[in-house]
């Protein structure tokens, strides 16, 4: 691991390109270094000299006449080399590279940014940059970039500034914060890798997020994310990005780069969010301690509408509502009454009004129970204190400083009038009616303000329950700014104010995290040359693929000596074409020499003279069509995949992936991840697969994949799975 | 069309039940109702007399002494008939019934509140509930329910009052209001189709959202909603129960409740929405007056972060974000400067704080292109003049009363720096950060508040630009409450925080709604009573579905005289057993009768004396399998399902559905919307599908279902699609 002290907790900061222009980064960046105040000396350096912000500049950083072990440089790019070299000879130990115009402006660029990392390093020092939005220590005082944000748990590592900006706001307006901040630009020098693995031991960090456009070595990249405890959610972009569509092999054209980002992610057990808003909602969630392995979830509400909801976008990200078992229901029944519903989802059915403390008993219970992975609160919860409290109702994620009231006389209290809630709002309210209408019940004729107190009360003894559990417990209110729900907040359950937020942070939290060990790649084996359908028969033989006999023929004499070698019936591929079976390059089910010639005439005269492949015909009853196959990816290396083949491979995509190489654990895994697996198992009285006996040919396949560098693309296609095990009937090497 | 007139604009209202009790309906319902003043007397009855909110109060109807039109009857459900009485008695044409303790707990009270819809409906009157939270008139001022609502264009029928607080919430945060809330309770009289029939009449509601947990007539529903101009979107509880496991066909068991209601709403184009924020969103959206038939989207920002995940999740949401063409983009570069992308996203890369009008004036060349169909504008824009407006400085969708500015001494000022946002903030920024560096061109030095007015100036010049045009623009803002994002808003242009938001919304507006008038179902014809195998193919035949020739045998005498009539090889099945390939109750490929009647000799001794079925046997080269049946659902009537059928039918769930009966075109359509229908159409040098013969088969499966209310599940499984058109071999009828 790098040593980026100097980076995070410099003795000493200088400024190369320091500003009274506002529109000058040296500007913003100076303003921001200088909050950190008597912290540590920071130098302005102005070619001008002068001032700057008020304080002497100096012309150059030798003035200084003292070592500076952290220099920001940000100056025009045809200055930049000088600065740097200033810089290093000052005794900088690091360089944040500000400007831009390297790399990302092409090949010359790129050689002129190499060759000034080559000097950073060689003096020992460390490079960010160039091209970057510069950092943030909020532990250390180090303010080096144009903004501030404010601190929290989370470092951000981005490709994008007013991406790091969105994130920075919706973080603290949630009450989180931000770690560090580091802009890493085009990683002449420091890379993701570098800072994700500072990161993951920072101590002041409980979770890290990443935006990446460029992943450079995204295999490194993954094994640094599955090494850390610390959760790891990226944001990235490009998932929408079509497939590579000049792929030559149904493997390329069927995995895209967002297939590779995601097997890579599921590998190494990161969390992947697809806007700054799940990234946040994502991270609210990991930032907390409790974990659950499993998904099955408790809904608890007041009011029918929101629980079905609820339980609808729970499926929906992958959690389950079970109905809850016949003891705890009755439990449950005990601490309510007639109209509560206990089945899950759980509804109050207005014994909420009736008494707040309803809900913490409740979820006391539910936490409580060995069936109950997860709680899922949602509805009402806060309308009570939130009616003594006008600016708190509304639904936060809605929220704008002067939306949250209905603007038609009524106020806040009217929208969050008790009656209006817990008393007959549709079918699973009968008596929850009916008792409000006959006045007769212990919560008859509470006011707002009793209400109120109670709810607040009872958020006590719900967060107190839950601080004693490690259930996950997440809610969503429509008031989530009310005091009852800031009594939640405070104690680390999340809420929010959209259900589908509050069953995407549940979803995050459950399950498990399953981290597999990045595979490093094996040696490379002597590079292959020849890329022909015999020669790949040989390479995936030796792995251990069983292919069907087969004698590669060029004429009639050669056909015939075939036929005479191997038993009927016969198949006839001219393996000279790329898509031969589009190209009416195969016959099947020639029953003697007599078929097998006249097809090898037919074919010769329609395809002409190539490499011919007589083979012993393989008969597909009570087998699966498979596909298996490999791409290198090249961020992410090999790539492995198996779906559903044949016909079906491009029409259903039925695909599974994982960075190769893998073991045959990890294929028969990816088998079971198929929309199709249960075809392996045998459906409707067939014979189930030798499901071992195929991934122990994926496993192979990837192996071989890996220790070829020079293979672009591999396949097996189709990979015939029957209940003996598998056999190729065609394969395909692109170097 | 029922007159509801005096439900929605009463002479004179009465509310029964009115109470000064803070924990009753009467009282809520009577304070609300109060707000109307003096646009029309409001009558409060209670049974004690004496006053109520300070007004006196008759102790029954019959006092008020002056025919009252609109009577809200809020009593204990023991008193509820007694005050229907007296309220047909004084005249009433209307009642709500707010009273709960009806249908919903059982038999009983189901026949109860049938018998006093029918004293209602035979006294002239309507009567919405029971069971219900009132309703609300904002455009007559009927205030009827516990909550005020802010008035607006959506009218909202609900079975959640909850739901309807958050709706209500949500749309008001968002400047939107509410035309007409009816909770409609149990539909006893009223039902939801009378309501939505009447709000598609109603001139000051724009579109109709609606929650539903009982569709009661679902076919109704979906031909009224179809009927109507006005958009319609619904939020549906139970998407995520499971289906029907009892389903004995497997076209029972793959048409589940979510899916009937998608299939209803698809062809009735009523837009559906999974929770209340998405409600919210699309209601944003489809309350704008701007359309597209296409999906062709131009996505606009200033920072590469924002516009590469806005383009993957516009692609998610399936809007299309195609390269924009040569001339589109040399026009776009013309207005820029180097560093701009004009490809697809369109980024500014700068030029954005050089000069704010940028933005406007590329938008203006994008609607302006035929080739564009929508722009979705993405990011920073609204940063300047937020920065002069502290209090606007975030997304509001993560906003919170005080969360919006870093709380570590950074101003919201900071947090919106345009040398924050436009300089190099990653690869997209080349020059952009270089010129801020160099500080050499216009916009160097311009200070925030300059910025600011020059943005909201941009703002009003793109409001001016779109309302011109048809061209949906709907933008995502990190300062959604700026003074510059206010002025859009303003002008009608949907402004959200969240980019999933903004997606989800451009996508509800393009794309042409289509509509298919609901097709009512075809006089019953004469009921089946025999659901066996030969009755079925009967049925289906007669229709004009193909089979293959077959004899119905009970012994070998009739095996061996079926093996005369029918041509080798043959198929023999156990047509009495229900699940007969599981059972073993086929064998297939029997070449002569010897090898026939071993078969049944065999498949008699294992399975018993039963029908059996001797078919010519037909092989499926060159062909399909697919799978066609009916559902009959309880609120929706026939759904017809087609899809992938054989042993994928269930592995895959490659299926499509529609309300039944449907016409070819309808059937073909179906077809189309398979993951797998580019089998259809011959894949891999096999002959195309006669898909015309398959869409008449369907459609005939189709009406003879719709024409046999008797039969609650029909499905042809596997129905074999070959070049020559589709044969059916085998059928089931569940009755």
């Amino acid at each position: 691991m790098r040593d980026l002290s100097a980076l995070f907790d410099p003795a000493a900061v200088a400024i190369i390109g320091a500003s009274d222009d506002p529109a000058k980064w040296g500007h913003a960046v100076a303003r921001q270094a200088l909050r950190a105040g008597a912290r540590r000396p920071v130098h302005l350096i102005n070619k001008r000299g002068g001032t700057v912000l008020g304080r002497p500049a100096a012309r150059k950083l030798a003035e200084v006449g003292e070592p500076v072990d952290l220099v920001v440089v940000a100056v025009p790019e045809r200055f930049f080399e000088d600065a740097v070299d200033d810089a290093l000879a000052q005794g900088a130990r690091a360089i944040v590279g500000i400007t831009a115009g390297f790399a990302e402006t092409g090949a010359d660029g790129e050689a002129r940014q190499r060759a000034i990392a080559e000097r950073v390093r060689s003096a020992g020092a460390a490079l960010v940059g160039p091209n970057c939005l510069g950092l943030v220590d909020n532990t250390t005082e180090v303010y080096l970039s144009s903004d501030a944000f404010a601190p929290g748990s989370v470092a951000f590592l981005s490709q994008s500034g007013n991406l790091a900006l969105e994130l920075g706001l919706r973080l603290s307006a949630k009450g989180l914060g931000i770690s560090r901040f580091i802009s890493y630009g085009n990683q002449a020098d420091v890379t993701l890798v570098d800072l994700l693995t500072s990161c993951a031991e920072h101590e002041a960090t409980r979770a890290i997020a990443v935006y990446a456009e460029d992943f450079a070595d995204g295999r490194a990249f993954a094994s640094a994310a599955a090494a850390t405890s610390k959760p790891v959610v990226l944001l990235a972009a490009g998932r929408g990005a079509a497939s590579a569509r000049s792929a030559a092999s149904h493997t390329g054209a069927l995995t895209s780069p967002a297939d590779v980002v995601a097997a890579a992610c599921r590998d190494a057990g990161i969390h992947q969010a697809a806007t700054p808003r799940e990234l946040t909602v994502l991270l609210e969630a990991l930032s907390g301690p409790r974990r659950a392995t499993g998904r099955r979830t408790a809904v608890l509400t007041d009011g029918g509408g929101h629980g079905s909801i609820a339980a609808d976008v729970a499926e929906a990200v992958g959690l389950t509502v079970p109905e809850l078992s016949g003891p705890l229901q009755s439990d449950l029944r005990d601490l309510l009454w007639g109209p509560s519903a206990v089945g899950n989802p759980v509804d109050l059915a207005g014994m909420g009004e009736q008494d707040p403390a309803s809900y913490p008993a409740i979820v006391e219970s539910l936490i409580g129970a060995p069936e109950v992975d997860a709680v899922l609160m949602t509805g009402f919860f806060g309308g009570y204190s939130a009616a003594a409290a006008p600016d708190a109702a509304s639904p936060s994620d809605a929220a704008s400083p002067t939306g949250a009231a209905p603007t038609s006389g009524a106020s806040p209290s009217d929208a969050a009038s008790p009656s209006g809630t817990t008393s007959p709002s549709g079918a699973a309210f009968p008596s929850g009616g009916a008792s409000v209408l006959d006045g007769a019940d212990a919560g008859a004729g509470l006011g707002d303000a009793t209400l109120g107190r109670l709810e607040v009360a009872a958020a006590e003894r719900f967060a107190a329950a839950v601080a004693g559990e490690s259930t996950p417990v997440v809610v969503q209110s429509m008031y989530p700014d009310s005091p009852s729900c800031r009594v939640l907040t405070a104690a680390g359950i999340p809420v929010f104010g959209a259900v589908e937020d509050a069953a995407r942070a549940l979803a995050a939290v459950t399950g498990g995290r399953r981290v597999r060990a990045i595979a490093s790649l094996p040696p490379p084996q002597a590079a292959i040359v020849d890329a022909g359908y015999f020669a790949a028969r040989e390479l995936l033989a030796r792995a251990g693929v069983a292919f069907p006999e087969a004698r590669e023929v060029r004429d009639e004499a050669g056909v015939l000596a075939a036929a005479g070698l191997l038993a009927p019936p016969y198949a006839l591929k001219a393996v000279g074409l790329l898509h031969k079976t589009d190209a009416g390059g195969v016959a099947l089910g020639l029953n003697d020499p007599g078929e097998l010639v006249a097809a090898f005439r037919e074919m010769r005269a329609r395809l002409g003279e190539m490499a011919y492949s007589v083979e012993r015909m393989v008969k597909p009853s009570d087998s699966v069509e498979l596909i298996a196959g490999v791409k290198r990816d090249p961020r992410f290396g090999p790539i492995v995949m198996v779906g559903l083949g044949g016909v079906h491979a491009e029409v259903l995509r039925d695909v599974a992936f994982a960075l190769a190489p893998i073991d045959a654990g990890r294929a028969r895994e990816l088998l079971g991840e198929l929309r199709s697996s249960a075809l392996l198992h045998g459906v409707r009285n067939r014979p189930p697969v030798n499901i071992a006996a195929v991934a122990e040919t994926v496993a192979a396949l990837a192996e071989v994949a890996a220790a070829h560098p020079e293979i672009v693309e591999i396949e097996v296609n189709p990979l015939l799975a029957g209940p003996e095990g598998p056999i190729a009937l065609d394969a395909r090497v692109i170097l």
